[in-house]
């Protein structure tokens, strides 16, 4: 059952550890999951040269693939560095932004499932959906389905791809082959916000690189991005005030945040 | 003549119909000009890659290439979405930054204004005089020239790439080979904040992609761009807080705002 | 001896001149860096292709060179953007992000250090010790070494380089062969936005344009960083509301600002 307790844990440990969290990821959140990581107290690093990719993620505690903005050299190199993450054990996180939009997406997300052998795949109900192969209709990298109607899709790409999907939406819902838990933590200010959904991704990567269990992880970081979420959107007027006091919220959250807004069901 | 109730129903179209904005643009204003046209209302996708760009555009209410941190395989995405755009008919709003600045930039423009047939070509004045291949002096992407005195230069351009020409400085002129609007709405601190003109374009296309006149789409752009602009400098203390007020604005903005701010008069 | 009223005249300069600072710089920090370059009132252009660096390079007051996000065809336009620079005498800065973290990025910046003639190489105490070829751990692109105990390393590179060595920390040491300048000005927070080595590294820049001698330019940029840093500080409830605050106290920096905050020390 998940624990608020246990969840504050690996926010102590993130903090305490400041584990490095190696991101190969889009343009447009380079810098907002970067300063996500930090303020949440990761340490981040983007690389993405073939030349260095490996010899990064060999400092990094967890490795976050995103494919936002991708292109041939940027997915080679995420293959690069997703292997040898793989083979060193270092978990990987990967976020499948736009699967189901166009062929490129999704064929290269697919290619990623199968190649960097990811412990935690994190994208929205769509994109989930098309790794699944399932019916995705996606528009641009927003959903069109809800998570609820899209967890046999979810729970279908986990054995598949054997790992962790963390599905978000209204309700975010995480599933392994055996296991499902339910966050209704957030606030809908937060998709008109640009990249919260890679934001969750990142913060899955620091999350997982304090906590040995991928699941737990994935639970952990959906509760801790949602609650700062409702805390920020309480002290927000607009979407531009909103991302200010994401990142204070991170930075400042406490146990009690934690304790009292925690909505999360194993079920 | 420009009404405050066309504007505003354009606004509530974007609202309703969260148009996809495809984006072919540069890697300093990724995260804003997302963020900005969530904020009004659509929908923004970045995607550059050649092997998708001619299947993300088919899902687009509007394309906005961007040539601020051009390079070749770049300016081959912009082409190739370009074409296929203003074959199926969706518009193509052109920013060309930095064009006279370099040899590089003004071809790329021409090139580019030739190729994919843009509805809007938005741009500062030296931009516009660059295309014109008038005397065109650039200081990097910031005009030297103030846009009353380059009036005849874009209506050259007008004519020569048959599209409405936006035109972005202390008075904004939009102007077609019969129409001429100009529009008084801004404020000084706007050219302190990188990207604003950049996000101009972004929210242009946003209105091309409910308005089916280019001429209307633009002048409703730049009038909600220089009202929001002057709404956030009435709550800002410079400009880190300005683009926060800005994005909280462009959510918020309501009818009343419109209708009275508006100051665009048709001459 | 540092006097706050050369760092005032210096910082009228820039907002007088609006020196254009030409950036080969990282995807992570292109916007923040534009930012505050606007903010004190300097010009920024972002260009990296290597059809039009020379050309936009010829333009500009200064050229900051920064390979955060290094890949080789950028490494290519950085090397022949510096080197026309350093011939026709506009003073480069080098950043050397995440030397010591891997070969590449190390192998990268002694040869960027070695070709493009620095005037000024601002980085971490680590990112110092790996260009000095000395012991250097780095973490990522965090540093594990102080200022304090880097000196001799410094000094070692600004000898190697024949250049300023402007090295970031609690306390920032700014040294040249025969000279040193302690300053103590800064906030614990700082490291927990992204990208603030990077904005002192283009804040340098717009110093460096405007002040003959690279040494004092240096001395002064990180002087307003940290005090800037400190008037942020003071408004802030995190990292989020810090970098919106810093950006408007380097808009509104005043001299006496400057006065009565000023902690440099040449010893």
């Amino acid at each position: 059952m998940t624990m608020p307790s246990a969840v504050w844990r690996d926010v102590v440990r993130i903090r305490e550890a400041a584990p490095l969290v190696h991101n190969i990821t889009n343009y447009v959140v380079m810098n907002t999951t970067a300063n996500a990581l930090l303020a949440i107290g990761a340490s981040p690093v983007m690389a993405h040269a073939i030349d260095e990719v490996e010899d990064m993620v060999r400092l990094a505690g967890a490795l976050v693939i995103n494919i936002g903005t991708l292109s041939p050299a940027w997915v080679d190199a995420m293959v690069r560095a997703g292997r040898e993450a793989s083979r060193i054990g270092i978990p990987v996180v990967l976020d499948p932004v736009g699967a189901g939009a166009t062929r490129y997406r999704t064929d290269t997300a697919q290619e990623l499932g199968r190649d960097v052998s990811p412990a935690i795949i994190r994208g929205n109900a769509s994109e989930i959906r098309a790794l699944a192969q399932a019916d995705a209709t996606t528009r641009g990298v927003d959903s069109t389905h809800s998570t609820e109607e899209s967890v046999d899709q979810a729970r279908r790409v986990a054995g598949q791809y054997q790992c962790t999907v963390s599905m978000s939406g209204a309700t975010d819902i995480i599933v392994s082959r055996d296991a499902t838990v339910r966050v209704d933590n957030g606030h809908p200010l937060m998709p008109r916000v640009t990249g919260l959904g890679c934001t969750a991704t990142a913060l899955t990567g620091a999350f997982a690189a304090v906590n040995p269990s991928a699941f737990d992880a994935a639970v952990h970081a959906m509760i801790v991005m949602g609650i700062a979420g409702e805390i920020a959107a309480e002290r927000a007027t607009g979407p531009g005030s909103f991302w200010v006091q994401f990142l204070d919220a991170l930075y400042g959250l406490q146990e009690s945040d934690i304790t009292t807004r925690m909505r999360a069901s194993d079920r």
